[in-house]
């Protein structure tokens, strides 16, 4: 087989995996989680006006005509209603609901308050520092759509709006077979701690014996299997045997530079993804091949996880047509340096690097200063 | 006292705090810690040059003068040294220290070996698929630098350098207590959520009475102490009273909006932040002031976290002279709109937001067609 443009297997997996079922989380714990529903409340929130400052309200009305040669005095009422013609103002804290009868606070530092009288010096308009009801939340309105990565201000509004559990998309559970013995501890680390970001619960990896691979790769407690190793074409290389003895290989084999012996089918309806063994491949086959799977079980997008800049090339970077060539740059203000091109094998070239840059199937690569994007190693979200 | 301007707290966080204490934690568990080390190794990695593929290896010299016409002849051995003349080639797989006298790997699926013989048409240059010793790593180098965050390929690749543990900056402990009975349960949660995303260690909040207030920002057992609520002049503002009784209180009111009343000190060396207890402004004093003192005691960068995009403002922002303003902004495309600019109290505007742009205090605002930085909700990292 040749191997496939990455567009074949991204649409193969994306079109046999979804989000996976929804699950309650407490809101405390629910930010970095995916809504598996819709949210909204019935009922406004607030459901009454309330003050937005700790301070007096009073009835706008009864301000008019005040002036600092004419101070209006109100009485300082703890507790009733004001009745028309009383002119009484009731101490609020922020977020107290607002007695009947009034409809402007004025900010605590901004009276001179004493013997519980207080001076108005200037009219005030109805509304201010007041929190209308519904300016949170309207009744029946979507607040938060299904699909959306929760951040901590959702979690805090959910617990605002009287949520105490929310339905999230459950975690993927990520079952890592390591198929041959030389393959690296670093890469089954890097794999595991990937998948773990991406929001996956990894199991602690297998590492069956060769004539054991096939079965390993059954696994009915897992949504996904991560194969590490044994996907080329060496003696060594069980790996595509095993799937295609197990279930069906689908792609052997996936365009990407590093990364190209990439190979994918599945087990019972269980996706499976060998992974090349070497580190660094398996770094990129991880971010552009596994981690799409596992970022789309968990609900999450399937865009690459990392923050991004537009940059200037300082030197030319030349790729071969037909296939992703992924080049680490190392990048300096607004100029990126592409640190070894050639050179597919070299973990620490990643290491070295600010971030890299995808260059496409269809590109033999880019000149000098042209304008590339970046995918920022340390801006993992 | 007059609110100071966001600079002065930073500064002065920033002279008392200190990355915490190193701690060795497991490589494994090490992605998205701080190096409280520089690493480097001893001895070059890899120690000898190894195969970079699957393959076989033979000496370059012994290929001179092959062609598709005149194919040379070599003897597979699977084990003993190349004797010059008796051109013999080596299997070897991706990753295997390769026999004495040979200088270059010719691929698997390059050749086309039957019956323990291996016919080559092309002379071979020396050093082909193979890394030489030290290219991963050179003996004395310093590979990561202390302070660095570690992503997962550097763990990956301190594990293939051989460490099983590394010291890391410790996880500053983060004491939270909520001042007022007023202040929503979303509060607390959007501020421990987002000390625990910063790596903190958070604690359960204590909800001391008021006259316990002043002993329970006494925390020994804490690197850090978060008020929430009592910030403000409300006759329930207590917290910056109490502050002062128990210890020091350095500013009183930060000119950031929302989140004007944060108040900032010590007790008994122990940064204490009282931040403001309505969630929109608890979420801005989060992130530009205690975010700052959890990052910097966690060793990580104090810039804001999140990923940046330059876009063009749809509309104008005022602002005022002298305060740092935090507008909530929609996305689409290369154009922001500002939503809501003048209500600091509504969190879900920060929910409905994309992101934030911050009006520095020189700033009375932008133009509409104005380029500015836009903080990424979404790509919190």
């Amino acid at each position: 087989m040749k191997p496939s443009t990455l567009e074949q297997p991204a649409a193969w997996l994306d079109e046999r995996i979804a989000a996976l079922q929804g699950e309650n989380a407490d809101v405390y714990s629910a930010a970095g989680r995916v809504l598996a529903v819709p949210v909204g409340i019935s009922g406004d929130h607030p459901r009454v006006p309330i003050a937005a400052v700790d301070g007096f309200a009073l009835a706008a009305g009864e301000t008019v005509g005040a002036s600092d040669y004419n101070p209006l005095p109100f009485r300082v009422s703890e507790t009733g209603v004001a009745h028309a013609g009383s002119s009484r103002a009731f101490p609020v804290t922020s977020g107290q609901a607002l007695p009947d009868g009034v409809d402007t606070v004025i900010p605590l530092e901004e009276t001179d308050h004493r013997g519980g009288m207080l001076d108005i010096y200037t009219p005030l308009a109805a509304g201010n520092n007041i929190v209308p009801a519904g300016r949170e939340a309207r009744s029946g309105e979507t607040m938060l759509e299904m699909g959306r990565r929760l951040r901590a201000a959702d979690a805090a509004l959910l617990m605002a709006l009287g949520f105490a559990t929310v339905p999230v998309v459950g975690r993927p559970r990520v079952a890592v077979v390591v198929a041959r013995d030389d393959v690296p501890d670093a890469s089954g680390t890097l794999v595991r701690t990937l998948a773990a970001m991406d929001g996956g619960i990894v199991a602690d990896p297998v590492y069956p014996v060769h004539s054991g691979l096939s079965a390993a790769l059954v696994r009915p407690d897992a949504d996904l299997v991560l194969v590490i190793g044994g996907s080329g074409l060496g003696s060594n290389d069980h790996a595509a045997d095993a799937l295609a003895a197990a279930g069906e290989m689908v792609f052997r084999g996936v365009a990407i530079n590093p990364g190209e012996t990439t190979t994918i089918g599945e087990v019972r309806d269980t996706p499976v993804i060998i992974l090349p063994g070497p580190p660094l491949a398996a770094l990129f086959a991880y971010d552009l091949i596994a981690g799409r799977a596992v970022r789309r079980l968990a609900g999450r997008d399937t865009a690459l996880p990392y923050g991004t800049r537009r940059v200037t090339l300082a030197r030319k970077i030349a790729s071969g047509l037909g296939r992703m060539d992924c080049c680490r740059v190392r990048v300096s203000g607004d100029r990126a340096e592409p640190l070894a091109v050639s050179d597919n094998r070299t973990l620490s070239t990643a290491v070295r690097a600010d971030g890299f840059v995808l260059i496409t199937e269809q590109s033999e690569g880019y000149a000098e200063g042209a304008e590339v994007v970046v995918y920022l190693y340390d801006q993992r979200f």
